[in-house]
């Protein structure tokens, strides 16, 4: 049996109900977004008790299945005011899989002031009182919580920013080594479960009856091919550059395609750039002897993370991504690798989408409120974000706010969500999906620069207009389907070029659950997600104008290239004709 | 001839154009709207160089038609993202009609940091250097300009907020008496002029040709019947309510209805009110020797304004409005009407829509910031955002900026823009304009409180959702005609009881212009004007969804009444059935 677990926070009561037929299919981002879709209402306030925070692990998550560890967290966002569905690694997706567990509903609101977190193991879900545990940034209460549970057990948890109900708030979840470094970072999700008074989920698969099988045998047949494409190809495999240099093996590659958004969008390369490399990375935490690969979700075999340690060899933080060291790098036109691993753990800490937080310490510096390049500055804007004093509430609420607040017109959002680490004006084919995901500017809902830049699933010209809609159409398609089945979107890079590995995934569905899902229902499977999500969106009042890019992506060039993003508005509005 | 002002603040340069056919039958509101739908692109940052501000006199500005002094502002809003048009009296419209001067349309941006002041006269306009002037508050920079161009001129300025390009930045008029104390508070249009570098316009109408009148003898007959109708109403006539206890005598009005918001439109009525009622400040006001009638405005023969001193009789602030001492008494639960006279001031000086900051005060207020009740603190919050902090400017970008900086779901705006002083729940007709209005949450686009609670115009009950909806459109659509004639919208208490005093108005238009308005035709043009607005918010993205209340007030009852708003939504999707 799969349940569904209902967390009602006005009561303080938990229900457990087997997962009603509807959701039957649904996992991971299919299935919150299901949820959100059926049961919240459009226009309720994102952080009032109409609400729902939907935790959910993906179809293949708790299996054997190479990375298959990937959460969906999900809820209407206060960030963009739509549906959202936040992705994150660590080891809570496969630890639910294995309790049989296919999603967690989190409801209402407690009485204001009134802290609790959910303990979820093999005897149920119950609510605990979390009033010690209020104030705790991450990495503190990861450890009470592990002192408290055995240091085996999964956290999902919010810091001090999602108590705030800060909307660039994230979700945390323990990593594999058990540190809060793994974040559903985008969109607030972590604001809306500080909204529930809900401090943490922690999972115990202790004595879990792991996942059953309709037909193990298959389903062990695909998990090897699908595992043979990953061994396979040049991105993914052991060896590959996510291994070697982690994900930051690209900061080279964008900022000499002059794609790198430097100093809040205003440059497509950064002089800084060889600083912050991933080459760089890899040689500054081999020579301090940190971790320059290692697997940070639950049954990954890429290993694109790391551990990156102090000039005296101390633990900093792990997982230190290319999108973080952009944002608070690049960006922000800081070259000091140090202070960006500092932001990161302060980010982890507080709990903060790194994202969003670079977008808008950049758009601060823009306006004047430090200077570009000013890393003690930045670091002193993440501690006033921690604080909550009110600089800290501005550019906690985003880019989109922070941009308000200064009077900036410069501000990278699109349905005010931050743009990631990739100038549209270059690579136009992320800046489709930045404009038309339902999610708002997110790349991995779409990730175009695997075929505009790496010539992954064969090559659409970054600069030209051309192809880029059909581009993303597909890979937000196919993204939509991935992202229910609980694997690490990493793994595209590899089915996408090989063909059993993709094959291999509805295979592993139907050995899993006794389906007949082929290629195509899978495909039919991401469209359908994808209407639900654009459904929801329209209901809360959003049209084809908020699938645009903000107006100086069309009229400021971004050198080297001097381009302009010029994919015409209603080639856009074809994006979801499906 | 009628002459538009275009000036192009980044060259420098005025020009100066006869008002174009297709905007010939446009002023104040309808020439705003009409600018902005045909010139400005709807998706554009609203602080960047495609929008554009236009002020217009009315059309019947510069005549010695009563209450005719009326001047509007519009651009796209930086609060709300869509169309605005701010209206306020003061003395500048009238001098603009008397240069024949139907609008001056502000462009571009000039290079950073560079500001400028328009000066406008017989000779034509030109931009004159204003870095000496950057920084000053209203009063200070009235004073500045009247010492260099006399004590007559008009002067059309922004505050410190608005260089700081804040969403609740006002844009004053001088009163008839000199003082910056007219606003056009609504929408942050003194951002925009900010955005475009423009401190002041000064309009000095000394040797202006005046008026010209197709038939003067005509229209001196139809002004002296509409006249006539102010001066037998008893709303508007003299030593009626307006001009004995100025608009606050409808404090005591409201509250007893149960429909005055108290602390953030949790309560409708505040244990207050004696002490902030018109009555109670009217007896303040002659104690200490103020004024409790005057015209503020030119041309004004209801006379609601007013000079409030302190208890040693020195000048605090003049027009000093229901509105105001709503926003900042009763919904921030503050009683102290000197306590609110220095927050008036505040805001005049700063350049502040007095709404907005009561409703972003009390959302801080709910949120913990300050206590509900203390005076102190909100002026204390006021000067945080005359000097630019953070915390000034989160409460300056109004409240859905501060509700979310401080997590508060509790957030009384639609389209982004703090409700006025008429609770909805109690008062429905009102709600159904706040909801559906291009302009956001505003009680001057279409006073149902007039025909809910006064009956003026017939009756309506207020508590019962039938009728509101027919009673919402037909006075949004003659509020559009008559914001374009540049008549303070009070004439609407005599006219809409007084046939004559209605029939007046076409008259008056056709002796000016030679036009052949009917009555009829004046109504279609309210909707034409009404059409055009609607038309640029949907390419804005705006949808039905925006016209709604936000979620409490259909969830939280209301005391005394425990009402909830419960016109059906469908209903509202109606007003715009024309």
């Amino acid at each position: 049996m799969t349940t569904l677990i209902r967390v009602d926070m006005a009561k303080g009561t938990v229900s457990t109900e087997e997962l009603p037929k509807e959701y039957a299919q649904m996992g991971g981002r299919g299935l919150t977004s299901a949820i959100v879709s059926h049961e919240v209402p459009p226009l309720c306030h994102p952080l009032g008790p109409s609400n729902k925070l939907v935790v959910a692990p993906g179809l293949l998550s708790g299996t054997t299945c190479a990375n298959s560890g990937r959460l969906s967290v999900g809820a209407k966002s206060p960030l963009t005011g739509g549906i959202k569905e936040s992705n994150v690694g660590g080891n809570a997706a496969l630890k639910l899989g294995r309790l049989g567990i296919a999603g967690i509903v989190v409801e209402k609101q407690p009485p204001e002031g009134k802290w609790y977190y959910l303990l979820v193991n093999k005897d149920g879900a119950r609510l605990l009182p979390a009033d010690d545990l209020k104030g705790l940034k991450n990495y503190d209460l990861a450890t009470r919580l592990h002192e408290k549970h055995g240091e085996k057990v999964g956290i999902i948890s919010i810091g001090p920013a999602g108590e705030m109900k800060l909307s660039a708030a994230s979700v945390a979840v323990t990593s594999t080594q058990g540190k809060p470094a793994r974040h559903a970072g985008r969109g607030g999700m972590g604001a809306v479960m500080g909204s529930k008074g809900l401090k943490a989920i922690v999972v115990d698969d202790k004595e879990a009856p792991g996942v059953s099988y309709a037909d193990h045998e298959a389903f062990k047949e695909a998990a090897r091919v699908f595992r043979d494409a990953l061994k396979a190809h040049a991105v993914t495999k052991p060896g590959g550059g996510l291994a070697v240099y982690g994900t930051n093996v690209l900061t080279n590659v964008i900022n000499e395609a002059g794609a790198y958004p430097t100093r809040n969008f205003t440059e497509g390369r950064f002089e800084g750039a060889p600083k912050i490399s991933g080459e760089t990375m890899h040689d500054i935490i081999k020579e301090r002897g940190g971790s320059t690969t290692h697997a940070g979700c639950s049954t990954c075999i890429i290993q694109c993370s790391n551990v990156y340690v102090d000039k005296d060899r101390n633990y900093v933080t792990s997982g230190f991504e290319y999108e973080t060291i952009w944002a608070n790098g690049a960006n922000c036109g800081i070259d000091d690798l140090d202070a960006i691993a500092q932001i990161d753990r302060l980010c982890d800490e507080y709990g903060l989408d790194t994202i969003e937080m670079g977008c808008a310490i950049a758009v601060a510096m823009h306006a004047g409120v430090k200077a570009f390049g000013d890393a003690a500055g930045a670091i002193e804007l993440l501690h006033e974000v921690g604080k909550g004093t009110p600089l800290g509430r501005i550019l906690g609420n985003g880019a989109a706010v922070t941009g308000q607040a200064f009077g900036v017109s410069h501000v990278p959002v699109v349905k005010r969500q931050g743009l990631p680490a990739y100038d549209p004006r270059a690579i136009k084919g992320i800046g489709v999906t930045y404009a038309t995901s339902p999610m708002g500017a997110d790349h991995t809902s779409g990730y175009a620069v695997a075929t505009n830049i790496m010539r992954v699933g064969g090559f659409v010209d970054p600069l030209k207009p051309e192809g880029q809609v059909d581009l993303s159409r597909n890979l937000q398609i196919a993204t939509a389907a991935i992202d229910a089945t609980g694997l690490c979107v990493f793994v595209a890079f590899a089915i996408m070029d090989i063909p059993s590995g993709m094959e291999a995934i509805p295979k592993m569905l139907n050995a899993r659950f006794g389906w007949n899902f082929t290629l195509d229902d899978f495909t039919e499977y991401g469209k359908q997600i994808l209407r639900l999500e654009r459904k929801f969106n329209e209901s809360a009042g959003f049209t084809s104008v908020d699938d645009r890019l903000p107006e100086f992506f069309s009229t400021e060039p971004l050198p080297p290239h001097n381009a302009v993003f010029d994919v015409p508005p209603a080639e856009l509005d074809k994006v979801f004709d499906f």
